[in-house]
């Protein structure tokens, strides 16, 4: 069975707690495992993170840069709270662990703690990858106001750190795109090589594509929305179809913007991978 | 029935999608209702804060002094972590609402952002209780070893993001008592009223406890804990009795932790409450 294969059949099991994979995978050797049970886990987080958005309504204030007025910044207090967060985060070495990507790049203070080596797993071309772009565009346009309540109850700083709890999760699922890629690339390089070198998006989009895995994510997504959003009574099960997060709305962003966002990632990638 | 009882009644109630009450209580209304939906809820960003929490094994560098080393800075990547980012936060508003404590409310900067004027719902005496020093303690002495493997993966800032996340939910909770004691002091003021002006404590534990409450409460989180923290599988009901949190640490923290510490803050609520 081909590795391509087995992720085909391994993406429809569940997974135990994982860990972040990358920083363990020792010498190079990333397994099949690693990757599944990191996707699968990752979606939990996805979940989890959408439902917590959702206690709060839309909240507008929060992306109007009219609102925040902040002394010395001109933006909205969500992008200065991001940009903040960001800068924390980077001082505290998220950003030295290749999984994680910041929305603001550009001027991040560095690391102050000791730097810890990340195992070099992936093609240096890698690093230059980042499309955070799209998901903030994607997420503040289109699956934000699909998911929350109208409305506005003052919470906005609150409302802010659950926005980047969301980005932080999607983002880094979809650009795991990058691993996901590497490993195909492995298993078959003779069908990746022709593809690359001739850069025919095309061809490698078809590589990568398998429909029957695609279906079982979008369904496995909306199920997990409908277990950890439902309500947990004692005593009965609950209310039956009503859920925190639609389960269709989370399906949707598998179908719509994840899946095919992790296929650009992959394509970016691979498109390098031979430079 | 008195609201006291309806409160014990209605405890046992799932609850639909919740605000943050205190924003929303005009003219000092705090309903029923939504004090029942707050604390409901807030149990499931509980659960789902261990669970990502339990993502990562221990990682003890995270709290170790001698790892930072950051310049000019003494102390842990966990504190410096959790002091920066609450800078941060209090300079987005989130202090400015009184249903959140900082854990380090030492030279705080400032809400940069409008004034919302919360509905003074408390007496001002409750400005002045915040036991995050005791929440802290338990929860890196006694909850995370409980709950998290052994290990170290090497995600430090990543965990540390995970430990706040954890600590302000349980804290939010906690401090939640405030309301809780405001609301039942309304109710039953001539039972309160003398109980106060003795500063008995006795009495106002007598008067706050409603045993059965506390039963259904642990037996609640524990199901939300099975629910949340369970493999969601396509195709059947995953791996039962396997969780990503322990059932039993949950209810356990509830039972020696939450509740009680949530009655210290009702008592030392209610003893200022004539003040």
């Amino acid at each position: 069975m081909s590795v391509v294969m087995m992720l085909t059949t391994l993406f429809l099991l569940a997974s135990s707690a994982c860990k972040h994979e990358m920083a363990k995978a020792e010498h190079n050797n990333v397994t099949l495992g690693m990757v599944r049970d990191s996707l699968i886990r990752q979606e939990d987080t996805i979940v989890y993170s959408l439902i917590e958005r959702a206690r709060f309504p839309l909240n507008p204030p929060t992306y109007d840069p009219s609102y925040a007025s902040i002394p010395g910044f001109s933006g909205s207090l969500l992008e200065f709270f991001v940009k903040q967060t960001e800068a924390v985060q980077a001082k505290a070495g998220r950003y030295d662990n290749p999984e994680e990507h910041p929305f603001f790049p550009d001027n991040l203070p560095p690391s102050l703690v000791p730097h810890y080596k990340y195992p070099e797993v992936l093609h240096p071309a890698a690093m230059s990858i980042n499309i955070n772009k799209l998901i903030w565009d994607m997420y503040f346009n289109k699956l934000l106001p699909s998911f929350v309540s109208p409305g506005d109850d003052e919470n906005y700083a609150l409302t802010a750190a659950r926005d980047l709890e969301c980005l932080q999760a999607i983002s880094r699922r979809i650009h795991y795109g990058k691993l996901v890629a590497e490993v195909k690339f492995r298993d078959e390089r003779k069908d990746y090589e022709p593809a690359i070198r001739a850069q025919d998006r095309f061809t490698l989009t078809n590589l990568l594509t398998f429909t029957n895995v695609e279906e079982a994510v979008k369904k496995r997504v909306a199920k997990k929305a409908m277990t950890f959003g439902q309500e947990v009574k004692l005593g009965d099960d609950g209310d039956k179809g009503k859920y925190k997060v639609d389960p269709a709305i989370v399906s949707g962003l598998y179908a719509d913007w994840v899946i095919p966002l992790t296929k650009e990632v992959e394509i970016d990638y691979l498109l390098r991978r031979l430079n």
